[in-house]
């Protein structure tokens, strides 16, 4: 079987990285940014092109959301399955006379970062249980955790990851910021930031909520405000307003 | 050297096992609830007490913060240090005659929930040389991680710990929330959370942004403000407009 995969991006890269150690063999890698497919073809040992995308019984599209209707246009032949990545597209957003699926992958992609692939949760759709064979076969290779979702069921998946991961790690970013402002190392907060993640192995974090907005301690609410401005001051706001929402206070 | 910890809550369970299990003799642990304290007394094998405080060296108040200065009027003794535990209030909270300090352990802490005490950074701040040794030294049994900190310094710790925790805690709980919401286990999105956490070891939280705000993703964006309502909502909002600013897009 052969397998492309088309992008040059984090995802691209990552899902590219875990085919080849996994010993998926991959055709080709396809994408506009030459010097980035050089890279990572080097790295990886696999051929590249950014012009001349070879027949293929299987093309990955592993492209920022808003490319992939366009991408999937290039794709002149019929006898071949196209899967995209993406966490909110449906599958008929992929335009051609080609067989559709989707194979999405539930994770943080940044390149410079080793994965451990084995515990991507891979959610798949597909239009037919031949398809689903091929893809659920693939991603097994991959990982150990694979299964079956519909487009209703994935945009609500990507949308608590947004909850659970982008918007947790943008809190880091504040986060930083304000310990940088006082020259304080970020470093003093990781093992509390490990031991809030290692609690909701064990706890509810309903249950494991903690610090001034749950206990409503408003001298603190209020000096905290009184060192805070901009977006933090914002973000600080919004929270603790939906925290003591959460708990009626 | 006697040692009391006042308290019946989390920080100062929490405190107490810690002493216990790095053979630090506690002469006895006092409160207001007599059922917990009760329960934290025959777990760690010590004598409680809610009426009669113990004459003793060293006093370490942890309870709310707003109950700190109450608390601290109830000790007589002029010749003792007496320490409390917050992040956010002056020593000078402390109302007695006897030496006052601050003894704050970085950490989340949930009763139910077992702790590595020797990563716990303890930010100390003392009247003099002689107090700051005592603390250090009984700090230093416990965690690998003591340092001196000025109350300034330690109420922008501990804003910078409600972000990188109490904030995180909760994002997880509202994305528990929207999964729970679709019958999606939350289970599927605990190895994202912890490659979240693993990638700011690495690069900094700057730079591991992913998402559809940093993205500039607009057609996402719009579709997961319809998928959301309430607190939710104006959480998505204000973080993806924070993201935004901090990425100038």
């Amino acid at each position: 079987m052969q397998i492309v995969i088309i992008g040059s991006g984090n995802v691209a890269y990552h899902l590219a990285k875990a085919f080849v150690q996994n010993k998926i063999p991959l055709a080709q890698i396809f994408g506009r940014n030459e010097e980035e497919l050089k890279k990572v073809s080097e790295e990886l040992g696999t051929s590249y092109s950014t012009k001349n995308l070879v027949d293929s019984d299987l093309y990955i599209i592993a492209v920022s959301d808003n490319s992939v209707e366009e991408v999937s246009e290039m794709i002149p032949k019929k006898d071949c399955l196209v899967v995209h990545t993406s966490g909110s597209l449906p599958k008929e957003s992929l335009k051609g006379d080609y067989r559709k699926a989707s194979f999405y992958p539930l994770q943080t992609f940044s390149k410079s970062k080793e994965l451990d692939y084995s515990k991507i949760p891979f959610f798949i759709e597909t239009e037919n249980e031949q398809d689903k064979k091929i893809l659920f076969e693939i991603a097994s290779k991959i990982s150990e955790n694979v299964m079956e979702s519909t487009h209703e069921k994935r945009k609500y998946i990507h949308l608590t990851a947004v909850f659970a991961c982008n918007f947790v790690n943008h809190l880091f970013a504040r986060a930083k910021e304000i310990s940088d402002s006082q020259e304080i190392p970020f470093g003093y907060f990781l093992p509390l930031i490990d031991e809030t993640v290692q609690k909701i192995y064990e706890i509810e974090p309903r249950s494991a909520q903690t610090g001034p907005a749950v206990r409503n301690d408003k001298r603190i609410l209020e000096l905290h405000e009184q060192l805070l401005h901009g977006e933090s001051l914002e973000i600080y706001k919004t929270m603790n307003h939906s925290i003591q929402k959460m708990y009626e206070l």
